[in-house]
């Protein structure tokens, strides 16, 4: 039996149904619309492949099956990192991964994803959502066909792993840090070296020594992973990454293709992955934290005032040169940079005043 | 023309469809469920009966009008604190408010608004998503014929506006402050005299001097009161609610009775409408905070840590006591004291430490 045949026909009657009964709502024909979705993450990758998992789920619940995602692991339809690309080009039409992979694409991606001492978690989804962010992402995507969403937060992350104490930024001098990205220029500029190795060889290079430290994301993920038999102190807090978004981006075409409710569909389902995503990164960071201490003797060490402060320094420069390399950089960096300036008032009598407060009793 | 005849038949074609083809997605019949929204908040509130109005919208968009909710504000359709009965009992399908409200129903109810002392907003997320409150809220409203849903939070409130310097905690005693809740019981205890006044009649109260001070929201919220024309210092932090929820309570049967993509439809809006009422809270009380130092001349004073100290402690008291007072009350509290003692360290090393952080370099 031709099913498409049948359906087709079913949807004729709804179709008159819309065109007689003006106001009245139409009858979805049922149509399914196949969705793949690219990752840059290890397939069902605790907390971040796992919300990629739980998007497409969602999509798929709230769409009765119209809209059906399906999701990728890296290198299992394209390699992690060309999934941009094979989203730009419609070989998938959903992508899921983090804006500063992209950096060589754009220099002005970076801001959608982390900034050294730039915003937190709630700051992020502030900016982009309320603050004028969102507008600016969906320009810089337009022009490689994508539009893009927030669709995820690990918060604020770990310093990282240690085997050589860090007590002046003169500790720098010579250490071999795996850390990509903004926060590796900054050490860089602190005298380090900053490695890129891929996350499936950073537990060897750290035990054998090719490394001194690596940062990777928070207590969750740090502890599935095993630094703590290879690392002897951990850090805090973690300048680099305050607040991560987690990014879905779409193709342009498919997504303005689809009928406004699955339009809509798709817009809110990145919210609520983003809630959930947070959530289960504040809940799951605080169990693996109390682990990594109370059950495999993890030194927590802070880093001095000093070294945030010359990191603090360093970062602004790094991020100004950022923002100067072109029109769209300088843009975007304006804007984040104004939601920052209004944001530490706020956030040092808001969220930062209550935390103290609060422990201040509860211990 | 009978709309519903007619919608009816198109749906016979549509489920002759869905059984003859096991497996295809079913084509949804042009069935319009109209649901009501019953509200706490008077009609377009900011934030508060907005988000009410954006959780609507979501609802009605995403089902493309299969499922549509009307938004009716404080007194519409019933008055505000009889929202939970007219969902309860199925006058309305939807209730739109705050669970502190519902304490003369259960004293176990406070526990998913606001605690003293208690989880700020991202942890409340946490909480809930991924720390077992949502199934406990489920307990706890099923005895009511609801099923219960975060659908929104301030963030951490302000400490309040006052006419009377705080310095110790003697200040409190004789001070008549509007302070509702858990919150009013606390400074009770230090001795004061919690006033309960509706919001409209705030403002004239702490003019004419019948008040000395009074709590609201968060400098959004507050900027829109005018509240800075009548009392001299704004107190920071806000102890007595860190991260109120916004709740969202269903008709059980109502919601059980809808087909499952509606059903996921309504489950992530309400996720959906959470993350986009905090960034609204976040973004505008940052831009409000200013406005209010900068162009009305606000003198923001922080409550010094021996008054903080001593309200941990009473509010501990108070939280306690609720919890001994029947056997919901205690299960809810195990498991949100639980999940607070878990928080604290994370909290002061990951999202304080980054604020404290970022505070040095950044001013």
């Amino acid at each position: 039996m031709d099913r498409r045949g049948f359906i087709k026909n079913a949807g004729v009657g709804a179709l008159a149904a819309g065109t007689i009964l003006a106001g009245a709502p139409a009858v979805h024909a049922a149509k399914t619309i196949r969705w793949k979705m690219v990752t840059t993450w290890p397939k069902n990758f605790p907390g971040l492949g796992t919300g990629a998992n739980n998007l497409a789920k969602y999509i798929t619940e709230m769409s009765g099956g119209r809209l059906t995602v399906k999701v990728y692991g890296a290198g299992e339809l394209v390699p992690a990192f060309e999934s941009f690309d094979a989203v730009s080009r419609g070989t998938a039409q959903m992508g899921h991964g983090a804006a500063y992979y992209w950096k060589g694409k754009s220099e002005a991606t970076q801001f959608f994803a982390a900034v050294p001492f730039g915003l937190n978690a709630d700051e992020m989804a502030g900016w982009i959502n309320h603050g004028g962010g969102q507008q600016l992402w969906d320009e810089l995507y337009a022009q490689f066909g994508l539009k893009a969403f927030a669709a995820g937060n690990t918060g604020v992350q770990m310093g990282g792993w240690f085997n050589k104490e860090i007590n002046t930024i003169s500790d720098y001098k010579g250490l071999k840090m795996r850390m990509p990205g903004l926060g590796g220029e900054v050490i860089k500029r602190a005298g380090a070296t900053p490695v890129s190795l891929p996350g499936g060889e950073i537990f060897t290079s750290l035990q054998s020594g090719a490394i001194d430290a690596t940062e990777w994301v928070g207590p969750y993920n740090d502890l599935a992973f095993g630094f703590y038999k290879a690392a002897k102190y951990y850090y805090w807090p973690g300048w680099h990454e305050p607040g991560t978004v987690l990014e879905c981006f779409v193709n342009k075409k498919a997504y303005e293709g689809l009928p406004a409710d699955l339009r809509a569909i798709v817009d809110h389902a990145m919210k609520a992955a983003y809630v959930d995503m947070l959530s289960e990164f504040t809940t799951k960071n605080n169990a693996a934290l109390m682990q990594l201490v109370d059950k495999h003797g993890v030194k927590l060490k802070r880093f001095s005032d000093d070294v945030l402060k010359k990191m603090g320094q360093l970062s602004q420069e790094v991020v100004e040169e950022v923002a100067a390399k072109d029109k769209m950089s300088g843009k975007v960096y304006k804007s984040f940079n104004a939601y920052r300036k209004q944001s530490l008032n706020w956030n040092r009598i808001g969220e930062a005043g209550y935390s103290l407060a609060r422990s201040l009793t509860f211990k």
